[in-house]
């Protein structure tokens, strides 16, 4: 009866922590952001660790342009499961030209709703509820340094950056992580943006970073090249790569499928998706996610934009694991030009990089505590 | 300016609420639980509600002897987007006669962590998150309900109950929500469980309740027959039917197959499961489970109790929507013996009787606050 007593007072005298993206930035540094997700992607190979993909479900939401769209996506590792949970309208508008771009928020342009849930997969304890937004930053750009550390030349100096948005700034952060960076140049097609990145991100890192009116400037004779931005279009040419260099992408159109062809090695993250027959209800033409349910009437459907999937390429592209297990071969000599493409393995990363972010907060006392009793019950479900 | 300013301090001013099972227990009634989930069946078929199955995730935890359970659930319905998330402890204690059963726990025993995580599609806004003990009860039961208004004949009296635990408490108040049931009986092998059920429904209902000393009188002569236990084995056997009976069960082994065979009508409430090849990663065989993501070892998977997968039927057997959009056929007459297999459809089951909840909760003043602006961010994620 003791026992059982001081189990229950246990239980109730434990605390869940609320971490908002202040804390995250406050422990997340990125060294060890890369280094989790390191971790857990070897885990992959063993078992120990494992994810399901994201999977989507859009809905017609309150504004007729735009649907609600949900994404979650699972996975454990380092002693954690994480649960990252997104819930946003998106908004298609389309330019004069006639292109459509994907704007998304939550209740108001401007904020947006991604949570992580972690739990402990040694005792089922919920641990911390956590904004996902500097994390997710932090996790993205940290697959460039995974890459650079993968497949880039050991003695690799200069960096190009394309983009200069937060995934941008991360993507810098982490190839310096990894490789002795002593300068860099970044291009994006808004003059003010790329000098204040260029500002702030040589005061970051102590390195001379400079803003270059075109991305042929940005990339041309740097050691390692870096395409971070959202485009839908290629941000380079095939023939702007040069022996030796490193290319380290962000989004799924910004290197065209010629151009994925002509590098010497290429790898991807980590596959994503669901192995689903396509059906009414789940569907894969869907911008922005690799399938998801839709609801909807027809005409209700017609709101969102169809035949963006991205151009396949004819290439049979390993993922990480198959480079650190030896199923497939990374750089072999200087010269090869060598891609590593940021994509995939999420459901690992953030049980990978929370738990780091969750044992941080615990250690220095930051976060909100909220009662663990409130998120256990005692009828059973 | 001054819009975006109120937009501002509108998410602000939001409060997102945290809902326990006893504010779930005052404002959720039996009728209006059925109801939600009758509407959210019937907006399947039109594409208003949509779910994804269950999907669990097994991962090897503190205890040698057992391991750590995930499931989550995704669906939308009535204005909102339910996500339920269950993370517990479980492990398969064996008896003296060899049988084995699960026992699950958070943390301690005794302890349950399941949450429905509660979103408006309207707008992104998360809008509650609650505790979901009593609302599986209920929403569980309810589902009686849902099968008796379907299959039972409307001049059914009386039932007959096998079971005596919480989902055995709302079967009967789901059925005596839908038909005018005068007397019921109760049998369970534990005759304290079964007597305090009689006393306790008797008084709750109205309604003669009787405990008796085995399954067979429970349900001799009674209308419909009700069977809400997690046995291994069969709870009924064929030649106790009678013809016009209604017979509406839980678990995926009270019935046996050649039983299921001779029911004149059977429907089962939805589909479960993700149609996935097996993996090493995704597997059926798993105990509790319509097929699960599994981490660990070889070792350490030895664990799990295999080989328990319910025995298939060989029978077509229709769900919910195929009846009431008039694709499979109903009771036709007053002698058919009918079964309603309360299964399926979960994830639009959380979003229908969640979001009636959450209204109720917020009418009445109920819940704790917690600040929306929490769970939102300014950084695009």
């Amino acid at each position: 009866m003791a026992t059982a007593r001081r189990a229950r007072d246990r239980v109730r005298e434990a605390f869940m922590l609320f971490i908002n993206n202040d804390v995250v930035r406050q422990v997340l540094d990125m060294p060890a952001c890369i280094t989790a997700q390191e971790e857990a992607f070897a885990r992959l190979i063993t078992g120990e660790s494992v994810f399901r993909p994201r999977i989507d479900m859009y809905v017609p939401c309150d504004r007729p342009d735009g649907y609600y769209r949900w994404g979650d996506v699972v996975g454990t590792s380092h002693g954690v499961l994480a649960v990252r949970l997104k819930s946003d309208i998106v908004v298609w508008p389309e330019a004069e030209d006639g292109t459509r771009s994907e704007k998304k928020f939550c209740m108001e342009p401007g904020t947006y709703c991604g949570l992580v849930f972690l739990f402990s997969t040694g005792s089922g304890e919920p641990l911390a509820l956590m904004n996902d937004g500097y994390l997710q930053q932090m996790r993205v750009g940290g697959a460039a340094g995974i890459g650079a550390r993968l497949l880039s030349r050991p003695d690799s100096h200069t960096v190009g950056v394309i983009g200069s948005g937060g995934m941008a700034r991360t993507f810098l952060r982490a190839i310096c992580a990894v490789r002795d960076i002593t300068a860099a140049r970044v291009f994006s097609p808004n003059a003010h943006h790329r000098e204040s990145y260029a500002a702030e991100m040589s005061d970051l890192l102590g390195i001379e970073v400079v803003a270059v009116d075109t991305a042929r400037e940005a990339v041309r004779g740097v050691d390692i090249i870096a395409t971070a931005t959202d485009s839908l279009t290629p941000v380079i040419q095939t023939d702007w790569l040069e022996p030796g260099q490193h290319v380290s992408t962000l989004g799924l159109r910004e290197i065209a499928p010629e151009t994925v062809m002509r590098f010497d090695v290429v790898v991807q993250q980590g596959r994503e998706g669901l192995d689903l027959p396509e059906s009414r209800i789940y569907q894969r033409d869907v911008p922005g996610s690799m399938g998801a349910y839709v609801a909807g009437t027809e005409e209700e459907q017609k709101r969102i934009p169809r035949g963006a999937a991205h151009q396949k390429v004819e290439r049979e592209i390993p993922v990480y694991t198959d480079v650190i297990s030896g199923k497939a071969g990374g750089r072999q000599n200087r010269d090869q030009i060598t891609q590593y493409h940021t994509f995939g393995n999420w459901g690992v990363q953030f049980p990978a990089v929370g738990a780091h972010v969750f044992r941080r907060a615990k250690e220095l006392g930051l976060g909100h505590d909220l009662p663990t009793e409130w998120f256990l019950q005692d009828i059973r479900n």
